[in-house]
């Protein structure tokens, strides 16, 4: 049991350690002091930095789970490396992320509130605790069983229309069953999402209401155009550069990765931690980039960004041509 | 290139990272709370934890290299532990210190400066800072040259004999050669030290000066009696149990490891704290259990108690019969 994390996660990872231990199972510590950046992401050969270190490597592919506490000291770290350095710390991730999304593996992500994404939220952390407890300690199995039959609406469909703020775009999941995260794998869960037909995106969507995120740089404005699956265009009011540049990472970074329908009651503001932000009661999110090879996915790149819409102001979702959400409320569901 | 250490010791982890990074190596962060002791000493069934992790173990076996920096957050870490699973921790360590102890691994254990260890040292933490670096930052060239002079001596010598207060004790060095600790493997270096001849040592030894430290424990006044190399009686006048305990741990746990002559004459004080404390000038140490085998030792143990015997009051080493230390200073070498 891989167990990742930093020392400032201790009170979530050593009360994990307790229980993996009275199973009689190994706790593999996998602590840093970043979860991206730090001295050697800043100092080593490019070459050398892209390629996971074998000894690494074998404790990914072999470990019996994997879970990943999150609580970073800077909301921001890795910010302050290079995008080349910042691409090539992605790939070095990428037997990790092989084996987690093709589910091979049991694994959870997990946080543990602390100061810096508490500063993040623009909560004190007392409040910011509160918020992910309850985004947390919701009933996941009533939860599970509502997300269920809105994922039986977009099952039964073939294409998606989404339409709201400067944004009208469609996809095919036609063959992709979807997948409900309800608590039991991720935490906190709270959506249902897809591996959209990878040449069927067409059309635009402007993520005007929250930045995109990733490793802590913001993008403000992204306004994505896709033709037959694939970005064609992408503009934004700040951060233009990087997130054309995040695009070209590799060949299939510009290819939609995932749609997802965020679900999560206990959800209801943007964090800039992309966790929770995906799973907003009346948002969804497009990531650009890897997909998830058991939801059917077949698009594979070193990047997987979650950005989030906000539907609920202005937006429709439409399955098959039928009207289904509407300003974020479920019509009919 | 294994890196070991904790959270506290981050500033020189990250100094040490970024030299491996630089030199196009992987640093394999290996991270724990507690250097002994944590949740999983606590709670794991003991035939799990007695046994290395098999992920954890290969990381040993196969480093190029494996540093380790002390800097407990509480000196007496570990304590809390029945003496079965301290035992059982030693035992997990057993891979480690295979590789360690047989040399075959370029490895150094360094400290860090910490609260803890100038608590337990009765110094303040800007004190024991400049005691750390005082006893590290010396002409280790010289230093070097100076041992060796002193290993020629013992090199040359069959029997040694060491007298002070309730101590007198010979043992043979014939056929061992001297390995000079000069401050290129270890951090601080200091000591000239053998592996005697597993049978030879006879005779009694009173550690009266200072306690016997092994994992945050204290034994006081611990008296050790040998016959043909092994502990036939062992009194302490407090926590003789424990040193009971421990010198039952195996069979080779009442064996002599090791004899160690303390040289660095930047450490003039006892601080429980093993790495510092067999290096004073003027001391030796015995420790029972474990033998380097690089220096020709056989005997095999999962302990390796390294224990000081203060000789500048008090005491007198002979080799072949030729008094060559008295009280502490050295006669023509």
């Amino acid at each position: 049991m891989a167990l990742r994390g930093n020392h400032l996660g201790r009170p979530l990872l050593e009360a994990v350690m307790e229980q993996v231990a009275r199973k009689g199972a190994y706790p593999i510590l996998q602590l840093a002091f970043e979860h991206v950046g730090g001295p050697f992401a800043r100092e080593a050969p490019l070459d050398v930095l892209r390629v996971t270190a074998p000894l690494q490597r074998r404790v990914w592919e072999e470990a019996d789970g994997i879970i990943t506490i999150y609580s970073p000291e800077n909301a921001h770290e890795g910010a302050d490396l290079s995008e080349e350095r910042q691409a090539a710390s992605q790939e070095m991730l990428a037997p990790l992320r092989a084996r987690t999304m093709a589910m091979n593996v049991p694994w959870v992500i997990a946080e543990w509130p602390v100061q810096s994404l508490a500063d993040e939220a623009g909560m004190s952390l007392e409040e910011y605790e509160q918020f992910v407890f309850d985004a947390v300690l919701l009933d996941w199995d009533a939860e599970g069983a509502r997300m269920r039959r809105i994922a039986d609406v977009f099952d039964a469909a073939d294409e998606v229309r989404i339409e709201g703020a400067g944004t009208d775009l469609t996809l095919s999941l036609a063959g992709r069953a979807g997948s409900v995260d309800d608590g039991h794998l991720n935490m906190p869960g709270g959506e249902v999402f897809y591996s959209p037909v990878e040449d069927s995106a067409n059309g635009v969507i402007e993520f005007g209401e929250f930045p995109a995120v990733y490793y802590g740089i913001e993008v403000a404005g992204a306004r994505l155009v896709f033709e037959d699956g694939r970005v064609v265009d992408a503009t934004a009011r700040a951060n233009e550069e990087f997130l054309v540049q995040t695009l070209d990472t590799d060949e299939g970074a510009r290819g939609l990765g995932e749609l997802g329908i965020g679900c999560n009651p206990g959800i209801q503001r943007f964090m800039k931690n992309v966790g929770f932000d995906e799973k907003i009661d009346g948002t969804v999110h497009l990531a650009v980039g890897n997909s998830y090879s058991f939801t059917g996915g077949r698009n594979r790149s070193a990047i997987h960004w979650d950005i989030v819409k906000d539907l609920r102001t202005e937006g429709r979702i439409h399955a098959d041509g039928r009207l289904v959400q509407e300003n974020g409320r479920w019509l009919g569901v």
